[in-house]
């Protein structure tokens, strides 16, 4: 397996100022997953409740995401309902039920031990250590967080990060975890915890990527139109890791292209409630929006 | 002349986590003429009282602004006083005296009249339109403001707008400014107001350039250390205005290398207090940071 991902898939309510959604597939392993096998073979690793519609897994199944580490058991779905207003870059969580997620242990199959590369998706950072354990020296690894386990899970979370090489995390996070404001104290003090790179990701205003002391910045694209930004983040580890686990080399470029990459997929996402903006997407769109990206982050011509 | 501004020459007092500054020199006027200079003659059109040190004056000598519009009268200088936080994006007013400012009128003296620029600085709107009705069809009127005026004088402001071909906003002003959360959407917005040019600052987060229908996102250096912001946004656009008087013409790629000089300026003017980061600054340095905002925004090689 080139990609294996622990994480949450999940059914969301969602209610911006442009419409909403009830139940929808969510989770952030279902919105990694579907990004990162358009190109890679992805291993999806969570539990879901009797409840899960099975267009669902004929989705997954469709776009090729391997489901073997998929545990079905008794109960409901994990579930999230969260509001966005306005001023899309800032959400009001609704309720959160973990329902089957409350005991959920993960385990990886024999198939997925050997994954080139693991992404340790948002969940709490105990089980995030389960999974590392279960793992036979990944090439590359990589991890999500949030404030809640910034908070409340600190020592585990740190526990996780002496063992990765990568983590994304927005803004805030970096801030908060290492106490810093300046970013670029604030990205060396997470550097020094563990993981040698670190994507921060700002939603509108863009990504920046810090690989040692080199540094890359990628403005977001300026979309007409944002309906719904959930997924946006685990779509962009989507882009970013797919694209990584298709080079044989981990360098700064095949980086800064993971950025490129993670940052088209992202806007996809952010198109639809749901999965919807990923689902019929063609290769062709997704090179035009790439297109667009690089003119619009464009210098001058002949101004070096 | 080659560009005119008016705007303030004041005394600021700021706080900041690493430090502070008494009655230093400060003013959109100053920060602005002192970068613009640098690659253009810059006629300076504010009022300053008896108290501004001979150092002031001395600096603006020396650096070639032209002082022909700049009124000395009986009282003290305009001052404004601000305390910024670790969250260096934000900072508190903790006063600001009008003094000299409070029965200002702007006079331009004849040698100014022609002006092929005119920057509006961050002033009263009914100021900005006395200065316009005085000018004689420059090739370009650059406008900045702040919430305070969308707010309380929204209609003069509007009234302004409609004769200008470029306004410098933040973020949060342009959707104050519009009612509209959508970036794209508040930008047409404004465009629709009357400045075909919008500029939106945003900070650490870098800047937007909407011409017409095109945009170019260019982020912000990522800087180890800011020391004060205070003027960051006026260097901006005397970095910016600056390169554009030195053209012949005004296009999309002259307009991006602006965003780049004004980005590069910007950079310096938060590392030092006051007017410290701009008094000795090479143009090796200038090049050099131009090259590091280069590096830091370039896509990898051969992706294309």
């Amino acid at each position: 397996m080139q990609i294996v991902v622990v994480g949450s898939v999940a059914l969301d309510t969602v209610q911006t100022p442009w419409g909403e959604a009830y139940d929808a597939l969510g989770g952030s392993a279902t919105y990694f997953s579907l990004t990162a096998v358009r190109q890679a073979e992805v291993g999806l690793v969570a539990v879901v409740g009797e409840d899960l519609p099975d267009s669902a897994l004929e989705l997954f199944g469709q776009k090729g995401v391997d489901l073997a580490g998929l545990e079905r058991t008794e109960g409901k779905c994990f579930r999230w309902g969260g509001r966005y207003h306005a001023d899309i870059n800032h959400r009001d969580t609704l309720f959160t039920q973990l329902n089957v997620f409350e005991h959920f242990h993960p385990k990886l199959p024999e198939s997925y031990r050997k994954a080139d590369i693991l992404f340790l998706a948002n969940i709490h950072p105990a089980l995030q250590m389960e999974v590392l354990e279960q793992a036979q020296k990944p090439r590359l690894v990589a991890v999500d967080t949030m404030n809640l386990w910034i908070d409340s899970a600190r020592d585990e979370l740190l526990e996780v990060l002496r063992r990765v090489d990568l983590v994304f995390l927005n803004d805030e996070e970096v801030r908060q975890l290492s106490g810093r404001y300046s970013l670029p104290e604030a990205v060396a003090q997470v550097q020094a915890m563990g993981p040698g790179i670190v994507v921060v990701k700002k939603g509108e205003h863009g990504a920046l990527l810090f690989d040692g002391k080199r540094c890359f910045a990628l403005p977001a694209l300026v979309l007409d139109q944002v309906v719904d930004p959930t997924g946006a983040g685990d779509t962009f580890a989507g882009g970013f890791l797919g694209h990584v686990a298709s080079k044989e080399t981990i360098d700064h470029d095949v980086l800064r292209e993971a950025m490129v990459r993670g940052t088209v997929m992202a806007s996809f996402a952010t198109e639809g409630f749901s999965v919807d903006g990923l689902r019929d997407l063609s290769s062709e769109a997704i090179a035009d929006r790439r297109e667009e990206l690089r003119r619009l982050t464009s210098w001058p011509d002949g101004s070096a």
